[in-house]
């Protein structure tokens, strides 16, 4: 074995078990490191956290725009491409984007068929991409909006009014977006998001914090032998901090909670979405979709089909949380059409 | 906010932050959970731990089949399918499988045109594959290895003579796969995987240590302010166990060693993946890769395309893995050809 001797420069103080520079770069870094990934797929809007189709704007075609705080990843950048976003916003960490930089994304993606902004609901995000909303409304742009707030697991929360925004969202970005490459309207894309986002519920569990570097500390705690259901994708509050327990157990509260709320029929079809929140192996989210599949599988519902993976995470949480989306023959359809983004191909 | 009461079973003393059942069930749950979730995709050999494609046996063509100890998820499951491997064969938590369970993959797949196994380079593995392929070829069946080598780090390890197998064994997958998938011959098949070998280096490093479930505590530790340089997939040791430096400097010295091996020319292309262990969120392994691909463009080597994700993991340990493999016209090629496994569209 060869010993190899380096010299470390330090990591300014900050004693993170992190891969990362200086706490205060990780967006710009990042956003760097996704266009040097990615730069057939990806561009940015010169001075913004902006990323956007590298073929953006797309003439003739309404156009698609999410984002929110950073530390969602592979959302939503992840999504931008063909068949789904045309552009996402970056904010910084757990931090809603600034009207000016949705505006610039606006602005950059406009294809003269107007813009549908897909909002997380969280106070911030409404109240700015709304203003951004305006600000492009005064230079003559359509602008539509829809809100997303599918968690199930409580009415109102740390950084909300209503339900929270979370891995729904995906859902919606993927419906959407097939619907709107296939030169639909902005009415027309805007209907069928709200669709999505009536039939779609989530819910999550966590079994440990993350730590967003500038904070240099974890922002809560859970215990040793705890986990908090209904744990939001920012550390928000669920509905229980209880003692942990298995993973069928985890499904079962999950899963009753979600059709509790959905009223989902026997015969009907679902989305099943099991999403990792950043430091959940694979392993584990697929010894929590056994149980998941055969719960929905004694109320006789059907399973259309089943991602599992991260979608929608939370930097290192580790936890993870379901999603069903309702199915009809439209939606069926448009979740089948092709997609060409860096989180999801089909 | 809503306190819902739960009546919870135990987790059988078992304190493990996980979402698991028992512990000693993770490797066939999480199978389960994989069928449930890819019918379409993936079938079982009924009895064995094998994962096959859902059309398997493909008649007529080469039949690629990798797999060792779990842990490492997606591989080797979630690159079985069109245009990649025909099965897969998963031992249990970083523990080899056994001889008969490989012969029984072989024997699922096996359409007529020989098996070309792909095999990390770890002593257990290339024991057990070895005693299949002999029981294989006393049945008559012809069976082809490959012994992929890729991580750079260290000459020999725990579990390892030569150098160990790590994440550059999806590329032999990735390539070996689309060129059986046009109905070359097994020596054809063969002797690309074998090119992928020869061109593909990698090195990781970890921070944080894994628990496998059963034994219940993590198996080795790294201190709060340390990470380790060249960390095998199970925790094997490394060059140096090290003060925690920043992104830019881990992919310095990564990167550096890997170069100083492949020997890279100017004007030379590469794929370069930048590999998750587990838990690492994509902003961390973009902000790792924004200064990857730095260097490579410092040293006038071309990136032909890059792969940032979860490929090879090691349970949930943080950490990550660069490889870079070296390109030629046949390797682009093949690289770009349609793929349909659950962790690699094309």
């Amino acid at each position: 074995m060869v010993l190899l001797v380096y010299t470390f420069k330090s990591l300014g103080g900050i004693q993170l078990k992190k891969i990362i520079n200086n706490p205060e770069d990780v967006v710009q870094d990042m956003i760097e490191g996704i266009l040097k990934a990615h730069p057939s797929m990806l561009k940015n809007v010169p001075g913004t956290s902006v990323l956007i189709r590298a073929e953006a704007p797309v003439k003739g075609k309404v156009a698609l725009i999410s984002g929110g705080g950073s530390g969602h990843e592979p959302a939503h950048a992840g999504f931008v491409g063909k068949g789904m976003l045309d552009g996402a916003v970056a904010g910084e960490i757990f931090t809603s984007p600034t009207p000016d930089q949705i505006f610039a994304a606006i602005k950059a993606v406009d294809g003269g068929e107007g813009i549908l902004l897909i909002i997380k609901n969280y106070t911030g995000d409404i109240m700015n991409f709304e203003m951004a909303a305006e600000l492009a409304e005064t230079e003559g742009l359509r602008v539509a909006k829809v809100v997303v707030n599918d968690d199930v697991a409580v009415e109102n929360s740390t950084y909300t009014t209503g339900r929270r925004g979370i891995a729904g969202t995906v859902f919606v970005h993927k419906i959407a977006g097939a619907l709107a490459e296939r030169g639909a309207s902005l009415d027309e894309v805007q209907q069928v998001a709200e669709k999505v986002v009536r039939n779609v519920r989530s819910m999550g569990m966590a079994l440990t914090p993350c730590t967003v570097p500038a904070a240099g500390k974890p922002g809560f705690q859970i215990g040793e032998k705890e986990m908090e259901i209904g744990m939001g994708i920012h550390g928000e509050p669920g509905t229980a901090r209880t003692e942990l327990v298995s993973a069928d157990e985890i499904a079962e509260i999950l899963v009753s909670r979600i059709l509790e709320d959905l009223q989902l029929q026997p015969g009907e079809q679902v989305a099943l979405m099991i999403n990792g929140l950043g430091s959940t192996p694979l392993m584990e989210l697929y010894i929590l979709n056994k149980k998941v599949a055969q719960i929905l599988e004694e109320r006789k519902i059907a399973i259309y089909d089943t991602y599992v993976g991260e979608f929608m995470t939370s930097l290192e949480m580790s936890g993870c949380s379901v999603t069903l989306l309702k199915l009809d023959d439209q939606l069926i359809e448009l979740l089948e059409a092709p997609s060409d983004t860096v989180a999801w191909k089909k």
